[in-house]
């Protein structure tokens, strides 16, 4: 057997089935494995950004990593802004880069490049396999690690991939992280139970989940200590009958108004929140000044069973999730983020995932209520991961697939809108256009000044304003072009009822 | 003045004078000093891929480098592939790259990235400026590197951005890279005048220019030596009037089949020949087995100059330049590589610029005689480097310039064509519509065997077709589909005699 067709059978074995692709020539060789070993789902992006994004979203949904096929350097090098994305919401990818013949790589043909060293800034693990023997090994390692939210990133050299003495393994099951101590569960009670302190609990990770919910309606009105969830959580669980968990806002002087009533934080799966960047004068961290900052489970650990744990240790009785109030009526008249909001709520079908890359105009998206749906964020700040996790997201699941699509961002990876329609993916896109990088602006504002002409070069999207609906056709999706809520309300339930993509642009 | 507005005014002072820009966050103050600063022509990218291949472009067609400035991490990651291109056809770009400011960095906000190490893949020079009274020094540094081709990455904390203490400086003029010394060229000269060896001049960088094509209608008939150009020169003065030099072909059989009859290969300017990919059990070199290699031009040298000081040292007498046969007629009926060629040959303006990433399609495209013009090529093979660099090309000359183009490619970077809408340049794209990677299919059939139906999963482009006429028009350009030569020949008359851009999608 060679390296190639082992590699893609230790992948069927350890029930990774599904591949995101470009593929490229040192590829070819697994390419042709996965035509002679059967079972692999493979599904192109017409660039590789919309390969990793795809996978970030499978991880998050299926909770079980993809792999991808990435061709060598550059092809990686494409890839890399949505594995930033999927490192920093923990999703476990099995990264394939083909690369040169060992022995060939010395003439430095044109397509040569420093392949691992790309792989390592975004990667947990790397590793370059270095014989054909050592590829079932070096599989089971990168997908064990995967399976644990990490990128694990295999480079294959084409030889490596045809040469035969090869086999095939089987990843085994990866033992859970360890649960938090006791000791740490009893310091976490003892801080709930003291009546003088204001207690947050800052959660992320699966927190916002079923468990980590059901924990927190025990937890929260045993203590009445608060709750309130990392900004760019991977995945949370909303929507009538879950525990409605505030977001730390983005704007760094609301975020830290939010936060200034603690006198104590405890963080359960999250890192303790800090600004999205440095502002002259300004601090680094949002918490308030002498806070006590304790730990209950460390991003990597499970923060829903840490909650049960916290919650038993409390003795709280089990609590109420929210019935949710009413959905509201869908909204009429212009089109705003609250009426958006308002008709989104109205209208989301039951257990439809969103996929918020709405930036600016959607920051308040989440305060309606609506059908009971999942949420996935942006997690690594690095732009054009919307549209390729809603379409990884809707081959994870089948389920409807809601993308809040602001249009700077939606331009970085469009090519996605082609693999929703090969595919026949229920994807529905909101496409927000205001046409300017509106969270520039806004920062361009807080340096002090004001936009000239020079800066609005860069930061206006307009001259010529894009054609959502043409773009979207050109890559084979239907669309349309909405101006108030009531045409919006009304392709927004068109595109519900059927199956296959749809993209709907909203010029606001 | 604080380190952003020396930035700026030690790049105008230096003759750094356009800068393409896709800015985030951490870049805010340096657009604000470009506000402050007058003078630099900013162009925006709406994804970084078309940022870089503008600057590749650029730096071909002016001979001085372009700036770009590109967001921390991951903005600089969506650029890299271009970069490549550009480190291999030794284009200079100073990269401006901002980054979380020094002290915010330690708390590793969601888009903190390993922007060193990114950069460093990439570039042949990086420096993490840590101090406004650096950045003076680290920008001159950098632009210097960039005027002697090559990647320079400067990293901007925005702390050292917005405060003051900076002072511009100048980038004086770099000396330029030593010519061949004396023995060297008399070693050549010895070859060439020595009958019983048959010598191949293979020839790289600027040797395909005015100067160096007059030194070879100097030696070529003096010597009876041949010349041959690597496949994927930066820039080639072609067309009537002009020296033809083939280039080597892309596939490996027959490339070394051209360079077989050698048994003396005098390197000018350029690297030996190499597949672009390892085979199982093909050789790496494409040169004859025992042949004798010569250097007259290390890469980074002056290949028209080295080549007029061996036309001197053989006393060789001035040589015509062909005057170039007549221009074809323009072809009719199918669209064939063959008629496309033809067609080009009958209508390409004089003086025009083609970017070629044709890929497969457009192999034998150069063999026809044409108007005289500049050809540039793909030079480090990672695809999507068509439709940036036509619209850097342009920027830089105002000229006419005709993208051959094939779609697998252009799907990469296709947000370019926005940018030639704003800037309304005259870029006329011919976008060949072949509905596959058919380069990979070719290789494919390299392994031994035939794609099965997984395979054409990710090698196939339809399912649905692509409607380019519909994405063009979504970006602002204007657009129309051809089926025939007729309308081929018809449009590109249309499009030839307007100013602006126009993209005619060849169906073949």
């Amino acid at each position: 057997m060679n390296g190639a067709e082992a590699l893609v059978t230790t992948l069927l074995q350890s029930e990774v089935e599904v591949c995101f692709a470009n593929p490229g020539t040192s590829e070819m060789h697994f390419v042709a494995a996965l035509d002679r070993v059967a079972g692999m789902k493979c599904v192109l992006g017409l660039h590789e950004t919309v390969v990793t994004g795809m996978a970030d979203a499978y991880f998050r949904m299926a909770g079980k990593p993809a792999a991808t096929l990435l061709h060598c350097g550059p092809g990686l090098a494409n890839g890399m802004a949505n594995l930033h994305n999927a490192r920093r919401g923990r999703s476990g990818i099995v990264n394939i880069v083909g690369d040169q013949a060992t022995w060939h790589r010395p003439f430095d043909a044109p397509l040569t490049a420093d392949t691992e060293g790309m792989a390592r800034t975004v990667s947990h693990r790397v590793e370059t396999v270095a014989a054909p023997a050592r590829i079932g090994g070096a599989a089971v390692a990168a997908i064990q690690a995967a399976r644990q939210g990490q990128i694990a990133t295999l480079i294959l050299p084409a030889d490596v991939s045809w040469q035969e003495g090869a086999a095939p393994e089987v990843a085994g099951p990866v033992a859970p992280a360890a649960a938090p101590d006791a000791q740490v569960i009893e310091t976490a009670a003892r801080l709930l139970r003291d009546p003088a302190r204001r207690v947050l609990l800052f959660v992320g990770g699966n927190a916002a989940m079923g468990p980590g919910q059901r924990a927190l309606a025990r937890i929260l009105p045993a203590t009445g200590a608060e709750v309130m969830a990392e900004l760019l959580t991977a995945r949370m669980e909303r929507g009538q009958g879950r525990l409605p968990i505030p977001r730390i806002p983005y704007p760094m002087d609301l975020a830290m108004e939010k936060l200034a009533p603690f006198d104590t934080v405890i963080l359960v799966g999250a890192k303790a929140p800090v600004a999205f960047f440095g502002y002259p004068g300004r601090p680094s961290s949002l918490l308030p000044e002498g806070v006590e900052l304790h730990v209950l489970a460390r991003p990597e650990q499970d923060a829903g069973q840490a909650l049960a744990a916290l919650a038993d240790a409390l003795a709280a009785p089990e609590g109420m999730l929210p019935g949710g109030g009413p959905l509201p009526e869908a909204a009429t008249g212009a089109i705003t983020p609250e009426s958006m909001a308002q008709s989104l709520g109205a209208l989301l079908p039951e257990g439809a995932i969103v996929v918020d890359e709405s930036i600016t105009f959607g920051r308040n998206f989440g305060q309606v209520t609506m059908a009971p749906h999942d949420w996935l964020a942006l997690t690594g700040g690095a732009i054009g991961d919307g549209l390729p996790m809603a379409t990884g997201a809707a081959l994870a699941t089948g389920r409807r697939v809601v993308s809040l699509q602001a249009d700077g961002s939606a331009a970085y990876s469009l090519q996605a809108l082609w693999t929703q329609a090969r595919e026949n993916l229920p994807c529905t896109t909101l496409l927000i256009s205001n046409r300017r990088y509106n969270i520039l602006i806004g920062e361009y504002h807080a340096t002090g000044a004001t936009p000239g002409p020079t800066a609005m070069e860069m930061l206006d999207l307009g001259r010529p304003d894009i054609d959502w609906v043409s773009l979207a056709r050109g890559f084979g999706v239907e669309a349309a072009r909405a101006e108030t809520m009531e045409q919006v309300n009304a392709l927004m339930r068109a595109s519900f009822a059927r199956t296959g993509p749809f993209l709907i642009e909203l010029v606001v």
